[in-house]
C-alpha cells in the first residue's frame, strides 16, 4: 500500500462535473489500496476573478488582504471535492493550508514553504480518509494567511510528498506530460517518459506550463519522484526524477524557446576597468534582470561592444538607462531590438558528450539563421536569433537531434561518432 | 474613547461600491476616536450561490464540508473591506472566525459559540487597527470550521461585544430599526426608540427580519446594549436593552403576526387519563413542534375536543399521525386547516397592567374576526384567527393600542382606566 500525493489543476476542477470526475478517479485509486492526499487548485478562472475584484476595490490591494481573498478559491474546491467523494460513499476530509500545517515565510503573494506540520494530515490518513488539501496557500508564524504565487499548488503537492515521505507525487494537468518541445510549434514534438530535475529546471520556459519551477527545486532537494500527467486520459505521463545512467546516454532531451527577451548593445565602450559596472549598475538598481552578456571587439582599437538581454517589458527603460550611462563613460551609440528569441537545447548528456554546440550552430547556419549571442551551461546551449526564425529553428533542431525518435529522446553518441 | 462592535449585513456589503461606503462610515467613526471591531456578513446572494453549488455537487452536502464552503463568503468580504479601509489611508486587519478566536460546539450549520479567545482581537486593537471579523463562522475544539446558521453574524457581533466588554453593539441592516408592526402590512407602523430584550425575543416572528434570535439571547444574558440601525441613513435606530421603568409604563410595544402555522383538531376524545399522550407522543416522535394546545368540551358528555397548532410544513404529516391515533383511542374525526394566522400583542407593561386581553378580544370581535385559539405569556397575548383577516387584525390592534402615538409606543394605563 503506497502513499500518493496527487495534485489537480484549475482546469481539472473547473466545474461541478469535472470535480465529480476527478473524485471518481481518486476513489478508483483508493480502491486499489493506496493512501491518498489530494491537493487542489482553485477552479479555472476563480483566481483571476478574485484578483479583478481586488483591483476594483483598490488600485494596489494590500498584499496581506489579497492573500486572504485569494485563499478562498482553493477553499471552495476542497469543500466541493470532499462533498463529491462522500457523496460517492467514501471518506474524505478537506484541509485549508492552515489546517494542513503548511507554514511559510511572511512574503504575501509569493511566500515560500518553511516547513510542514504533518501530524494533522497523518492523523486523518490513519483514519482511512482521503485527505483533500488546499493548494497555493499556507500561513506564517503569526497566523496570517499567505499564498505561494501562481502555480503554487504544484509546490504544495511536492512539499507535502517530501515531508510525508510519500512514494510518489502526481501532478495532474491538461497536458499529457513534458514534451521534447512545444507541440503547438512542432507537431513532431514527443512526450518524454522520463526527465531529470536539472533538465526540467532548464526547460522552465517550456516546463513552466506544466510544472511550477519551485516544485521542481523541492523535488530535486528531497528527491521526490514527480509524475506529470493529464487528468483527462490514462497516459502514464512523464516522470521527473534524479539523473540516471539511462539519461546520460541521451545528449539532448528537449528544445525550448523564449520570446520574452530583448537585446541591447552598447557600442565602442572604452576598454577600461569599471566600464561594465557603470553600464549595469543603474540597470540592476532599477530592478531589471539582465540575462546574457557578451563583450566583443568593436573594430575600433581600445573599444569594445557590450551586448546583453533583458525582459521585453523592461526594454525601453533599459535603453534609456544605457544611453544615460554611455554619455557618462563616453561610449558610442546604443542599439537594440525587442524582436529576438532565445533557442535552447537541453540535455544532461552534454556533460559527457561533445559536438552538441557545433551541430546546433551548423543547423542554424544551414538555414541562414544568424546567431547574435550564445550562452552555455553544463546541460544547456542557448542562442539568441531573430524572432521571426523561432519556429523554423525549433523544427530544424528537433529534427537534427532526432527528438522524435527513441523512448528516452535525443540521439545516442553512438550515432554521432 | 469607546469600544464599539459594528455588524454590517449582506445588503450593506453587496458590492465594491457599498463596501467602500461602509468603509468610509467606519473611518468617520474611527476619526471620532472610537476603537472599532467590524463584523461582516457575506455579500448578499453569495451564501445562496454557494449553497446552490453545494447542492449541484451533492443532494445532501456533507455538513462539515458545507461549512468549509460557506465560510468563504465572509472571508471574501473581510478581505475586500480591509483593502478598502487601507486604500483610504487607515489601518485595518481582517480576521477569519478562526483567527478571531470564535470557538463553537460541533454542530455544523447551526453551531453555538461556546467561548471567544479575545487576545488576538485585543492585540490588533492595541495596535490601533480597525479589526474586521468574519461573521457567521467559528471553529470547534478540533479545528473544524463551523457556521452559526442564517443571521449568525448578528450573534458573532453581540458575542464579541460581550466578551470584549464593548460599550455598544451596533447592528447595521437595510431597515431603520424595530417597528411596532410590519410596515409592509400597516403604513402607520412606527419605529421604536427602545425595546426590552424580552419583547425583542417575543417579536421574533417580526424581529427575525432585523435581528438573529440568538443574538438577542446573548445580549440579554450579558446585558449588551444592541442598536439596530440602517447602514444607508443616519437614523439612530432602535435600542434593544434591559427593561426599565419607562418601558413598564407602556402596555403594548408591538403587534406581530405569523402565517407559518396550521391548526389540527381531534374531536370527541374520551375524557380519560393518557389520551393526550397517545395523540401527541407520535407527533413529538416525528420531530414535529406543537405550539398551542387547547382542550374544550365537545358537547358529547365524557368527550373533549383537542386543538393544537403545528408548522405549516408539517401539516399533512400531523393529520395522518393524528388520524392514526384517533383510531387507537376511539376518538371522533380529525379536522384541520393550514389557513390560519397567529396575531400577537407584546409588551412588558402587561405584567403590571390588566385589560389588555379584553381590549384585544373586543377589537377582533368588533370586526367579526372569530378567535379559534388563545395563548398568553407574561408579556404576550396570541390569538389564532382565519388567515384572511391577518392584515385587518394587525391594523385594528395597532390603532386600538395607539402604537402610532407616543415616543415609547403603546397606550398608557391612565388612558385605559
Amino acid at each position: 500500500m503506497a502513499l500518493v500525493v496527487q495534485k489537480y489543476g484549475g482546469t481539472s476542477v473547473a466545474d461541478v462535473d469535472r470535480i465529480r470526475n476527478v473524485a471518481k478517479r481518486v476513489i478508483e485509486r483508493r480502491k486499489a489500496g493506496d493512501d491518498l492526499v489530494v491537493v487542489l487548485s482553485a477552479r479555472a478562472g476563480d483566481t483571476d476573478h478574485l484578483l479583478e475584484l481586488a483591483h476594483q476595490m483598490s488600485p494596489q490591494p494590500d498584499p496581506r488582504e489579497l492573500d486572504v481573498l485569494l485563499a478562498t478559491g482553493e477553499q471552495v474546491t476542497i469543500a466541493l471535492f470532499s462533498m463529491a467523494v462522500k457523496d460517492l460513499g467514501f471518506e474524505a476530509v478537506s484541509m485549508t493550508g492552515y489546517q494542513a500545517g503548511i507554514i511559510t515565510d511572511h512574503h504575501h503573494g509569493h511566500a515560500r514553504i518553511s516547513w510542514i506540520e504533518t501530524l494533522p494530515v497523518k492523523e486523518k490518513l490513519k483514519e482511512g480518509k482521503i485527505v483533500v488539501v488546499a493548494g497555493f496557500q499556507g500561513y506564517d508564524d503569526e497566523g496570517n494567511i499567505t499564498t505561494l504565487g501562481r502555480g503554487g499548488s504544484d509546490t504544495t503537492a511536492v512539499a507535502l510528498a517530501a515531508s510525508l515521505k510519500a512514494d510518489a507525487c502526481e501532478i495532474y494537468t491538461d497536458v499529457e506530460g513534458v514534451y521534447t518541445t512545444d507541440p503547438n510549434v512542432y507537431s513532431k514534438a514527443r512526450k518524454l517518459r522520463k526527465i531529470s530535475y536539472e533538465e526540467m529546471l532548464e526547460m522552465a520556459s517550456m516546463g513552466a506550463k506544466v510544472l511550477h519551477i519551485r516544485s521542481v527545486e523541492f523535488g530535486m532537494k528531497y528527491n521526490v519522484p514527480i509524475w506529470v500527467r493529464s487528468s483527462f486520459t490514462d497516459d502514464p505521463g512523464t516522470l521527473v526524477t534524479a539523473e540516471d545512467p539511462d539519461m546520460e546516454k541521451v545528449v539532448v532531451s528537449g528544445v525550448t524557446y523564449s520570446k520574452n527577451e530583448a537585446r541591447v548593445t552598447v557600442t565602442d565602450v572604452p576598454d577600461l576597468p569599471g566600464m561594465a559596472f557603470k553600464i549595469f549598475e543603474p540597470i540592476a538598481h532599477a530592478g531589471i534582470n539582465v540575462d546574457m552578456i557578451i563583450q566583443g571587439s568593436s573594430g575600433v582599437p581600445g573599444r569594445a561592444n557590450i551586448s546583453f538581454t533583458v525582459p521585453k517589458a523592461d526594454y525601453e527603460q533599459t535603453l534609456a538607462l544605457a544611453e544615460k550611462a554611455t554619455k557618462e563613460i563616453g561610449a558610442g551609440p546604443v542599439h537594440g531590438t525587442p524582436h529576438i528569441a532565445k533557442i535552447s537545447v537541453i540535455g544532461v548528456g552534454m556533460r559527457s558528450h561533445t559536438g552538441v554546440a557545433s551541430l546546433m550552430f551548423d543547423c542554424l547556419a544551414k538555414e541562414n539563421i544568424n546567431i547574435h549571442m550564445i550562452s552555455t551551461s553544463e546541460i544547456k546551449i542557448s542562442c539568441v536569433i531573430d524572432e521571426k526564425y523561432t519556429e523554423l529553428a525549433v523544427r530544424v533542431l528537433h529534427d537534427a537531434f532526432e527528438l522524435h525518435k527513441d523512448p528516452n529522446g535525443g540521439i545516442r553518441i553512438a550515432e554521432e561518432t
